[in-house]
């Protein structure tokens, strides 16, 4: 099962990139800095449009730089693209071969924007279409659900954010993460002792805020891709806003909620949810929390701003070990292929 | 019943705009013009959230604009929000009392950004926080569903990219708005014989893409909300890279899918969707693709950019609908009030 190897190599994967990454990654900062752009766009699709995510509210938050994220039909369909040209245009993509990711960036190029590519294959389209690339250094990917090369593009935004804010602690941070992504997946196996309880679970919503809004949601994605149930993820702000009325007793909810800035809003959210009936599972590194859910996911105790990196493995275990219950194909769900197309 | 009356009122609240938003849009117009944003960054929570959302798509394809969505988590839980100082900052929310897109607004004007609230209440404190203010002139409402304030966001933006543009062929287009939106109202009226098919339904996908990938959104949350099951939202080509896994045989799908630039990649998403057995229920203005789906919703022709202020008509009424069938109150769902303040 690659599902299961591509997993447990994510540690590994991490450490590689902070051995092998940091030069060119420092490289890139001082274009991006001489260029000095006033706004980020981001183009991608899919669980790379989570690592985007996380780059918008990592970005905001240490470098005070605004990210948006792009509209890739304006590009391709309607071929009438917003004007980039003073902003710094990112593409993330695994494969490198996302028709309409590189057209904004082509677009964009083509307008006197800045261009970087994020991707697991140097040699790919997108990354040849970009002035800047850096390397996700995952060796190949064979399951369809993408897990290390998430990680592993979480942990290029990570790196970049540092070498743009020129704080030392940042890379302090990071150095712990390859022990700490270790010790996360060990606790993680726990999980496989309780999954049967979910096993004819027709739903499951995945909730974060800030830095884990983008873990709520590529949660929610390994779910849907591995297990086929109707599974969404929302920011604990906007599931107020109208999605919490799907809650009955009995509905799955997972949270995403580590020790942080967060974590107030989460709890109360998790108490809330209890009071409705809801089946809570709770990925913390809190014990308070953890012991107030139905399941506990635990992690380790991490920064907040790379917390993300951590706090999706539990996750990728759990769709794992749902998929497994069900008798499910792990490395080839059902009408999907490892790199989708779209324009 | 409160959501039946406003539903209906969306016509004549679209008239109202009209006729006599048009100098309040230009005056904006003129001091955004010389404000001259690289770009623009839109804070909404839910509804009006799908309304920024459309805005995003119509300003870069009316304007050449880029549009971002905020995060308001780096303005009210992190306190380190990101650098909008050159930005159009425009804040939307039906009961003007969201804090926490008032708090983005306020930052950013803070900052020096120029901001710009639209709102139903123009006394509320989001109105009070901005520069420049454009109402809905909607009258009250009293369904915690919004349906007649969403088309009412949706013109105040099209009518504000139409004042921007100096297009005057925009505005013809929007003249026939009224009485498309009535005949749209009309069309729908046929959904009540058959939406008790659905009526034990446990799920349902939402898909669009460019100017109607807002209508998807907004389609599935007033399903949730009004119906609760688990629905989805997608753009179609997100919908691919991933969560199409989930489809089997009889998942309802919902297409939104007009005449124009996206219809021939909504058509190809349609008959996929059919050969993987699903169940689609199609809007469009397009006679074959309407006679392919196995339920058809059909709107008036309409110019592609205005397209999404008719196409959502159905999807409301389907979400009524469905929730009379299924007993629920439709005005009051459960777990909801009609102001909802996050922070």
């Amino acid at each position: 099962m690659y599902l299961q190897d591509e997993i447990s190599q994510q540690p590994a994967v991490i450490q590689r990139l902070l051995n092998e990454g940091r030069p060119d990654t420092e490289a890139a900062a001082a274009v991006i800095r001489d260029f000095n752009p006033p706004f980020v766009c981001i183009a991608a699709r899919g669980t790379s449009d989570h690592a985007a995510i996380y780059a918008q509210y990592l970005f905001g938050h240490a470098l005070r730089l605004p990210v948006m994220l792009a509209t890739p039909s304006l590009h391709t369909v309607y071929e009438r693209p917003a004007d980039l040209s003073q902003a710094l245009v990112i593409g993330i993509s695994q494969s490198g071969k996302a028709e309409d990711v590189k057209a904004v960036l082509s677009d964009a190029r083509r307008g006197g924007a800045l261009t970087l590519a994020i991707t697991n294959f140097d040699e790919s389209p997108l990354a040849q279409a970009a002035q800047l690339r850096l390397p996700l250094r995952a060796e190949r990917e064979f399951s369809v659900a993408a897990t290390k090369t998430y990680t592993a593009q979480l942990t290029v935004i990570a790196m970049l954010a540092s070498a743009l804010s020129s704080d030392p602690a940042k890379w302090d941070d990071l150095a712990a993460l390859p022990g700490l992504a270790q010790e996360a997946l060990q606790r993680s196996e726990g999980i496989a002792g309780w999954t049967e309880r979910y096993r004819y679970s027709d739903k499951l919503v995945s909730l974060g805020r800030g830095f884990n809004y983008a873990t709520a949601l590529e949660i929610s994605l390994k779910v849907k891709e591995l297990t086929y149930i109707g599974s969404a993820g929302y920011s604990e702000a906007d599931f107020r806003h109208g999605p919490i009325a799907v809650i009955d007793r009995g509905h799955p909810v997972m949270l995403v909620a580590p020790r942080g800035r967060t974590l107030a809003g989460m709890a109360e959210m998790a108490q809330d949810l209890s009071e409705r009936g809801a089946e809570t599972l709770i990925i913390s590194n809190d014990e308070d929390l953890l012991r107030a859910g139905r399941q506990a996911l635990p992690i380790p105790n991490v920064a907040e701003w790379l917390s993300p990196i951590l706090s999706v493995m539990p996750g990728q275990v759990y769709a794992m070990r749902q998929a497994l219950a069900r008798g499910f194909e792990v490395d080839k769900p059902r009408g999907l292929s490892k790199v989708t197309i779209t324009e």
